[in-house]
């Protein structure tokens, strides 16, 4: 543990600061030399403080792929804060620690990853990367929301038994909507079993830090935790860190996967920003989220007068009945199922600075409410056909609270003109219709290995037809609706019946898509002679 | 071409502006919130205004990743400015480009690459990535500076003679010095054999903007480059392009490859840097350079007064005897090498804001008169044993000059006291006997093809030895000496006697080495039971 004026340090800051102080003449890159180039343009003041910090490696700057001096002390620091035995700072966002995390547990091709099936789609590129097999574990189904958390214990209970030749289990917790659970349970299996337990907790970079925060990964148990510690905490964009722990994970591989994946001029501003985001928690610990949980404090108040909006939280289960839908599930799954409902141990926690809401009569869907709330000037984070996610953080004001509470008062008092009783019976119909992308419970909570590699499907295997003549073929490309970035089908994949709904909907309602070859998503590529094989 | 008022747009910067004065509330990441967390922090008083940009893919400020709106707009800009069809903002450095580039011309496991030896590490990481197969080509090596250039138009025509099946070339010009060769021809060599040229013009992101720079790859014919705008010309670091033209680079499947490996939270200040390092050249053109040349002329005036130092340059051929090293090359070889120093085609151009200068009698090494100089406040971008290589650019000011020249002035006049003849003697020798890492003229300019893959040696096939009993033994790491970065060695490859030699003049003068288990470079993992194969 370091004492409070060892956490109180900003090693990397400070060389940056010294650097900037010296001034002395740069003859080095970047080419902008310290912003020098800029000093009369307007255009680019808002940019002049962060270049005059902007350097490379030159002499006393230490070395991100090959740390020793300033940028070794801020990780180790960083370790300190977070938990960890060694910490690693990303330029590359959570991205790049997923890769790495990928390419170091599965280094030889054809190595079994046991990966929830609602994971970012950084998940599947590191899988590509490495040449890796997927078991894709079926998460757990919030009933109410129909949104997907993560396997329960049971599911990778029964994987690992399944895969005992497998390499790891990666889950992501908590998910885009801040929804999780304890994994405790979880990093005992895969110790048991032999296997790291690698945790993508890009959205939980603050969780551990105050008490009405859910545990990390770390204390959990987990391996190898990646944290994007600009989203939930305040690094700036790419910021990220890979904690690491326990000797599961070969280091020296990670280093070398690290060193390959990310820039070798890595971004010194990025990383002073980590150092500072860890300074900020580790000095002010708890009383770093004070301010922030007030105004989350302060719109739960405000929250409890509108009418109009529900608001996702695992509580919900035992105020509403419960929709299962079990499919072709056995009676005995269905049992399990229920059980599994009564304790909801698959989403068990809610990061209270989620704020995830939707209109509870479905008429305006996640898309217009955005558009809704961005008018009274409250930009939200994302937005779904269902959902709006509003996010604070350790660094949102009392203020903040209010002025998103008067934007949805506004909007509750404007849509009681609008709301006739059809529109209601309506909306409430279409509500309860809602598919959820990973509805999927089957007979096995887990799917075969599927190969990934990193070799587009040949033209002449390959064509193009109309969302709507796609039903039981199998897809060609990768569907990544984003946000949240999440994989709804990768090559390989038979696109089934619920999946060509959903598609069509993302396609009316002008979702944004990555990795397809049509951006309007009126057609899309499958394989010519394929029709059932599941093997790219 | 776009004509004056187009090119004075910055979209980017553009709307990172509009959004800042809007002064709407966020609920979005990352999690400073604007910089709002820090408002009170002088610690972080100098990311504050960048924060405040510092946003991520919410309404109107489009996609990196599927660009439709004002990133395809500055990138077209960029495309314009830059002679490519189309062009796409890097924010993992060039590094991301290499890397994405590979993955697309080798596109299945075993396709063949030629790649020149001296390339940067990023590009083995690309074919580790890929598994491809790298045919290495031997550079031009300068006689006088043993400074090793790009591959020569008959070096690639003989390849690719050899390796009809290759899928492209691939060659780094210029190189971190700032020497290069006219590509035009290699580019139509390429062409006629049905394979595109890739060129790494990491250092070059200048070139054909003013009419005393080289030409740029693109206006010289090639297909894919990339270009570290942040380098040589004024992005934050990290701020990179890739430019493509012609049909000989599948577009979908690269963009596929960059959505891969580049974050998917990627920095809007580093693409709003980009989009304002292409305003500046393309409104002011030629002129954008006038205060940098200025600065070069001053300098290189001033530097005729000194006698200590040396500087590199292509017309030294012409003052100096060249000094073959040719081992036991044939007699037609040496004429042909012969004939090569006559016209020089392989160091012809040199980038006049690289200064690279040394120790003329060789009693300072590289390493020694940087720190020399950093004493005098002139901060070089990096040195080698015998180099030290100083950056001039367009954010370049007389002021510079005459500190570097003041610094240089004040060594000279030093070093007179200590230089005594013995000494002088020493240096001398020292200098004649300097052994280029890549002076290994060899029977064939080309090496047969070396097998890449990611896949790290088990442990048992390898052991850890002394520097000094490595000469004959197969490498089993991958040596990056850093600065410039550039691969000593690499797994599979046989260390020969003057690599020992080498490895045991960087162990001794301190140079920093990246992939190496043994950061103190003392031992070096080798394979056990293989001691001349060469593939991996």
């Amino acid at each position: 543990m370091t004492n409070q004026s060892q956490s109180a340090q900003a090693p990397i800051m400070d060389a940056l600061l010294r650097y900037r102080e010296a001034g002395r003449a740069s003859f080095h890159v970047p080419g902008h030399k310290n912003g020098q180039l800029y000093r009369q343009e307007e255009i680019a003041r808002l940019l002049q403080d962060v270049m005059s910090i902007d350097v490379t490696e030159i002499s006393g700057m230490d070395d991100l792929h090959h740390p020793e001096d300033m940028i070794l002390e801020a990780q180790k620091l960083a370790a300190d804060c977070f938990g960890a035995e060694e910490s690693f700072f990303l330029v590359g966002g959570s991205t790049a620690g997923n890769l790495a995390l990928i390419l170091t547990v599965c280094s030889q091709p054809g190595d079994i990853l046991l990966v929830q099936r609602n994971v970012h789609k950084s998940v599947l590129h590191g899988l590509m990367l490495a040449g890796a097999r997927a078991v894709f574990l079926e998460p757990y189904i919030d009933p109410i929301s129909q949104l997907a958390s993560a396997p329960v214990d049971s599911t990778i209970r029964s994987a690992l038994a399944a895969y005992p030749e497998a390499k790891g289990v990666l889950i992501t917790v908590p998910n885009y909507y801040g929804m999780g659970l304890d994994i405790t349970a979880i990093a005992e299996i895969c110790h048991e079993a032999g296997v790291p337990l690698l945790v993508d907790e890009a959205h939980g970079a603050h969780y551990g830090l105050h008490p009405q925060l859910p545990a990390s990964a770390l204390a959990s148990g987990a391996d190898g935790v990646v944290q994007s510690t600009h989203k939930m905490l305040s690094a700036m964009t790419m910021g990220a860190m890979l904690h690491i722990q326990g000797e599961w994970i070969d280091r020296e591989l990670l280093r070398q996967r690290l060193a390959m994946l990310q820039s070798s001029s890595p971004s010194y501003p990025i990383m002073a920003s980590l150092d500072l985001a860890r300074r900020y928690v580790h000095i002010h610990r708890e009383q770093a989220f004070r301010e922030g949980m007030e105004a989350i404090r302060v719109f739960r108040e405000g929250w409890a007068g509108l009418t109009r909006f529900r608001l996702l939280g695992p509580a919900e289960v035992n105020n509403t009945p419960p929709i299962p839908q079990l499919g072709e599930a056995s009676k005995a799954e269905v049992q399990e199922s229920e059980s599994i409902l009564d304790s909801n141990p698959g989403y068990s926690t809610q990061d209270p600075f989620k704020v995830v809401i939707c209109d509870r009569y479905g008429v305006w869907s996640g898309y217009e409410l955005q558009e809704r709330l961005e008018q009274q000037g409250c930009i939200p984070e994302m937005s779904t056909e269902r959902y709006v996610v509003l996010l604070f953080s350790l660094a949102s004001v009392k203020e903040d609270a209010v002025r998103l509470l008067q934007a949805l008062e506004y909007l509750e008092k404007e849509s009681t003109i609008l709301l006739s009783a059809d529109v209601l019976c309506e909306g409430l119909h279409k509500d309860n219709h809602e598919v959820s992308t990973w509805n999927n419970l089957r007979a096995l909570n887990y799917s075969q290995p599927v190969q990934f590699h990193l070799q587009p499907p040949k033209k002449d295997q390959v064509e193009t037809v109309s969302l709507e003549l796609c039903d039981g073929r199998v897809a060609a490309e990768m569907v990544i609706p984003y946000p949240p970035g999440i994989p709804l089908l990768y090559p390989g994949e038979t696109i089934q019946a619920d999946i060509v709904e959903r598609l069509m909907k993302l396609q009316s309602t002008g979702a944004k898509c990555q990795g397809v070859a049509d951006p309007s998503m009126r057609t899309i590529r499958v394989y010519r002679d394929r029709i059932t094989s599941t093997d790219a």
